[in-house]
Formats: structure tokens, C-alpha cells, sequence
């Protein structure tokens, strides 16, 4: 009864299941984001048109997240390949890790509707703030995972397994570097989000698949 | 680690999670446009019923996003019954092409509050406009996958491939007639865009599943 | 490219998506109804058991919505167990009846707001009708699929086809007993959809279980 | 046609079926918890950042029940591994299970708009009265299947199946704990229940894996 036992094939299809039920999270967070765009009020309906492109932070804030947990579900996924055996303590820190991924539609809500007017370096602080938590709680799950082997497929080529670990160590500093810009200015900061998931969503830059097995 | 290199069993299965990854995206897409369908304001208890049918541009919208989306949804599985294999530019254009997707609640629930009145023509423009962008969204995925072949299933149909590119090359086209529509006379213009879903509804004008290979 | 032609293997793979596709938006649907229950006007801290206690059609609507989703997607299941091909028309019909799946949020809302006061009868009728029309939705795709064993399996028991045929059509007639109801007791139309439910759920009355073949 | 009696292998994708539905509806009840935390009123713009932590009950709410859904899926999960076969009643008192799950996202928001003020108490009540009930489907779903073996797998070992049943019959005491709790300190019987996430949380005190057949 001690999970951390080595496991049989029973637990690589326990890994299947996470995937799949992280998946859906993943899914339904970057569904949920467009709630954060709000239709303008009755009062706006004559001058519809500017009242739209005047919500242009929502719209900032809904492309920044949606390719920002987009590439995180890619990397998430690329991790899995790799990772062959769950136990207690990664469904625990991937639970951690999902849970950072569905807060993800507030702080997104709140840029879109504060990043102009005085709370706009609050409402970008917490915003990129999350995604400094998130990239932790990666580093958190695949360091676990990964130290010594311990979860790791048997087939998990240590030049991807070390390549990772050294991309994952850069993930929290480059989303630090964007809080601190949200200081002296929140829409460089939030731009800066985007360019970090549109860098990472360009061929070559995504986490690469391990070679076939 | 190139993932534009010939793929083997593995990336089979990865065209099979974008696939699953994708649907979830859909069905969630279509259940959460029910949300832009408004419960009328209290006031309006003692005239419940004419509030409601009052309302008919929100059930309008409803029912031709819903369409179009599960359309659009049946297209996308019946590609990727022609895709074979996947790589990193396939997954960022797929993902271009969710985000127009999810998207689509949003342009819905403008057309619901706006269809009458002053906003009218700009909710109808902005609503035509997204499906013009996605019907983009959906040539770039397609034309980069089936270009030379490159990421086609071996079995591919010619025939059908050719066919497909064919029938999509017209669909912006389609969808920009909406727009211009939109200017004359914006419930035309949002029936036609309910007629194209209907058509593509109807038996035979689906994009055709491929012969059982 | 005829797509109602006999179909092969992929086919049957082709209701398996379907039926998992389904599954999600039956899933999402019963979730989302909880977003109607609203939590009560900070107005209401002082008495805020009172006002919960008020909110019992909320609650009413809620289960009895939740109950209704829960034994079609049951039913949906198994019929999927009996058809073993599908076509265009069998994805368009089902497509038609995950609307109204989907569509049962906003009725439920309705109904939870205006059961007390003026529009009770209006928002019940509307609720029962919602019903009717999956219910006959439910036999439009039942009839099309069975008639003359047109995509049923091949080994669906005639003896449970029929069953089902003939329970079906009492299906919409049921519910509009329900509408009728509706005019002299918005309460008791509403407790009536409730039974209908739990009395389907009880075991023995669901759509039993083909033989397994 | 008596779904009670033994069952052939249809009937364990039976129970795979009920899982994949099961495991969508507690991922779409995880995410939908967010929309409990709502962004701050244009008027606190000014003072964002305060306006923010004085939101923190919402903070609170929302972890406490990703938490402890988080942890009912993982169980639920556990369970199904042992269950090797479904009927009718099992699907019923699963549906019963899942309607105590998807309601969450009601006393989360309730929670976090009410945990300061005159209402707190009720509040919690609610709260903690709901988690009271989930724990009791549990019990009626796992002491359905498992009384006298009737649905359980031929490989499920019988100490683990007492262990469950020894561990469950606590559930609904400490959450009734939980309950009179919140008669004296409504913060105090939130974190009860935050600390019995986390506990089951920690390796070691998950319902464990059952060995490997």
C-alpha cells in the first residue's frame, strides 16, 4: 500500500488519467478567459464602435492568457511523455499546478478591467504575479519528478530530461522580470507576457517532443 | 529533438490528444454561449412573456453560433481523420484557430443586447468579422498541413485533399459577404450567417469523411 | 464519398467521438446550471438564512434540471450502444439535441428567479416546453437511426429496439402534460418534471442495458 | 433485461464510461470556482491593492474547495479502480454524488462575499453542511458497491475495501465538526476544512492505490 513503491502498468495508465483530467482543466481555463470580456453597457450603444476599441486591455489580457496557458498545456502535455509513474506527491503538485492554472481567468478580468486608470500597476502586479506562482509550481512538479529518475519513463533520454530542467530554472525569473516592469509600465509588462507565449509558441521553441521511443 | 523530422507511433497519438484537447474546446465553447441568454430584469415579471420573446436577437444568435461552431466542430474532426502526423506550427495554428473558436461567445452576446437599436450594425460587423477570421484561421491550418503533404496521413485521399482545399478557399469569402451585408441590414447579415451553418448541416454538404482507409 | 453508404471500422470509431463529444456537453450543461443559483444581495447579510430559505425555487429548479440532464445523458449512452454507424443526418440530429441539452441553464434561471410573483407561469411553461422539444428531438434521432435498423448495430436486440421506440414516444407527451400543468400550478408542473426524473433514475426504469453482446 | 444481474465485459467500459463522465464534471466544478472571485468595483480603483486583500475570504473559499474537490476526485477515482461493475443504483447514487459536487461553486461564492459580516455564520453553515452531504454520497456509493462485493472487482483486496470503508465512515463526522464549527468561529471551521484537504492532500494519507493486479 505504499505508493511510491515501483509501479506496474496499473500506474502508467494512473499517469494517462491525470493527463486527461488535467487536460480538461487546461481546456475549460482558456475557455472560461473570454467571460472576462464584457459587453458594454446599454448606455454605450450609440457610439458602440469606440466603446469596443476603448476594452482593448480585455482583449490584451484575453490573447495574453489564452496563448500563455496554451503553451503551458503543450509543456505540460511534453512533460508527460517523459514522466512514466505517478504517485502521491505528483498528484498533489500537479493539483498545486492546476490550481494555479484555473485562477488564471481573475487576474485576467482584473487587467481588462483596470489596466488603464489608477489601478492598473496593481491589477498588472498580480497579473504577472500568477505567472511567476505557476512557473514555480512547474519547477516544483518536474523537479519531483524528474530528481534522480524517480518518476521518469525508463526511456526518458537524459539530454531532454537535463535540457528541460535547465529551460524550466529560467520560466519563474523571465515572468519575475515582468512584475518588476509592471512597476514603471503594467503595458510593457503585460506585452512582455505575450511575447514570452508567442516566443514559446514558434516552431523549435516549444518544449520538443522526446524522441520516439 | 526536430520535431518537423517523419514522426513514428507517437506523434500519432499526439495528433490524437490535439484532437481531444480541441473537441473539449468546442463543447465548451457551444454549452457556454447558453450564458449570453439573459434572465430578464425583475421589472419585467408582470410582461415575462413579451420580455422574452422581446429577446429573440439573443435566441438568434444563440442558435446560429451554436451551428456554426458545431459545424465548424465536424470540420475540424474530418481534417484531422487526414492528418497524420503533427508538429510544433500545426499545434500554434490549431491554437490560432481555438482562439477564434472560444471566442465566439463574446461577439454572440453583443449580438443579443444589440441587435435592436442604435449598436446594431457595429455588434453584426464585429460578430460577421469573427467568423471571417476564423474560416482564415481554419485555410492557414489546412494549408499548412496538406501543403506538399507534408503532415497528411499516407492514406490520404488526393482527391478529397484537393477538394477540401477547394471548398475552404471559399469560405472567408462567404463569411466577408456577411460583413458587407452587415451594412445594409444587420439581421440579414446574421441570417445568413445561420443559413451557411443549416447548409453545411444538411446531409452531403459536410466536408465528406475520407473512404475508410 | 457518399457518407450514407455502409460504413467500416472507422465508423464505429466515428460514434465513439461522437458519443464522447456528446458526454462533455452533457457534462458542462449539468454543471454550469449551479452559475443560476445566485448568492444573495449583500443587502441581505442580516437575515441571510431567511433569504436563502427564500431562494427555494432556485434550488428546486436546479435539482430538477440537474436530475433531467443526468437521465438523458444515461439514455443518450445507451442508445449509442444500439447504433453502431453513423451518418451526416445521425451528427446533425444530434447536434439539434445537444442544443436543447444546452439551452436548459437558461430556462432553469428563469425559473429560479419567477417562480414566486407574476411570471411564474410564463417561466414554467417555458422550462416544461424546453422538455417537450428535447423529447422530441430525443425521437427525431431514435427514428432516424432505427428505422428499419438503418445504423443500429448489428447485433442490437430487436425485442430492446422496439422497447425503446415505444418508450420514447410517450417521452414528449409526458412533458406535455407538464406544460399544461403549468397554467393552474406553476409549482406542480415544476415537481412533476422533478418525478418524471427521479422516477427514471430509480433502477429498473432507465433505458436498461442492451444484452452484452 | 435485468441490469442487476452479473455482468460481461460490456459492463466494465460501463464503469469506465462513468468515470470519464464523473472526472469532467468534478474538473468543470474545479474550474468554475474561480468565477466565485469577483473583481473589485470601478470605485476601488483608486486603492485596488487594499481592495484586493479585503477580498481575501474569497481567496480563502476558493482553495479550500479546489482543495477538497481536488481530493474527492482523486478518492473517486481510488474507488472506481476497485468497482469493477455497474448497475442502475450505482449510476443513480453516482448522479446523487456529482449533483453534491457540481453545487460547490454556490456555497464558495456565498463564502467568499459573507465570510466578514452579519451573515458569516450562515454562511459557513451552508458551506461546511454541503461537504457534510458529499461525504455521505460517498458513503452510499461505496457501501452500495461494495457490501457483500456485490459490484466490486474479483482482484480487490479485502483489506483494502475494509480500509475504505473504516476511513469513509469518519468522512461525514469531521465535516460535521466542521459544522458546529462554524457556530463559534466561522473562519475557524473554513480552515477545518481547508487542513482536511491538505491533510488527505500529503502523500501517504490519499485513499491508497490498490495494489497492482
Amino acid at each position: 500500500m505504499d505508493s511510491l513503491e515501483p509501479k506496474s502498468q496499473q500506474q502508467l495508465s494512473e499517469t494517462g488519467r491525470i493527463e486527461a483530467f488535467s487536460d480538461g482543466m487546461f481546456a475549460i481555463a482558456m475557455t472560461l478567459l473570454v467571460l472576462g470580456i464584457k459587453v458594454p453597457a446599454e448606455s454605450a450603444a450609440s457610439h458602440l464602435a469606440s466603446a469596443l476599441i476603448g476594452q482593448w486591455p480585455a482583449y490584451l489580457a484575453f490573447i495574453t492568457s489564452f496563448a500563455s496557458i496554451g503553451i503551458m498545456w503543450i509543456n505540460h502535455h511534453r512533460l508527460f511523455t517523459l514522466i512514466g509513474r505517478a504517485d502521491d506527491a505528483l498528484l498533489a503538485l500537479n493539483t498545486l499546478l492546476l490550481l494555479g492554472i484555473t485562477v488564471v481567468p481573475f487576474p485576467t478580468a482584473l487587467v481588462a478591467q483596470y489596466l488603464e486608470g489608477p489601478g492598473t500597476r496593481t491589477a498588472v502586479l498580480v497579473y504577472s504575479g500568477t505567472f511567476v506562482l505557476i512557473a514555480i509550481f512547474f519547477n516544483l512538479l518536474w523537479r519531483y519528478a524528474s530528481r534522480g529518475g524517480r518518476l521518469l519513463d525508463e526511456g526518458a533520454d537524459p539530454v531532454t530530461v537535463s535540457g528541460i530542467s535547465r529551460q524550466y530554472a529560467i520560466g519563474p525569473g523571465i515572468y519575475l522580470v515582468a512584475v518588476i516592469l509592471a512597476y514603471f509600465s503594467p503595458v510593457a509588462s503585460l506585452v512582455l507576457n505575450l511575447l514570452v507565449a508567442v516566443y514559446f509558441a514558434l516552431p523549435h521553441h516549444i518544449l520538443p517532443l522526446p524522441p520516439a521511443s
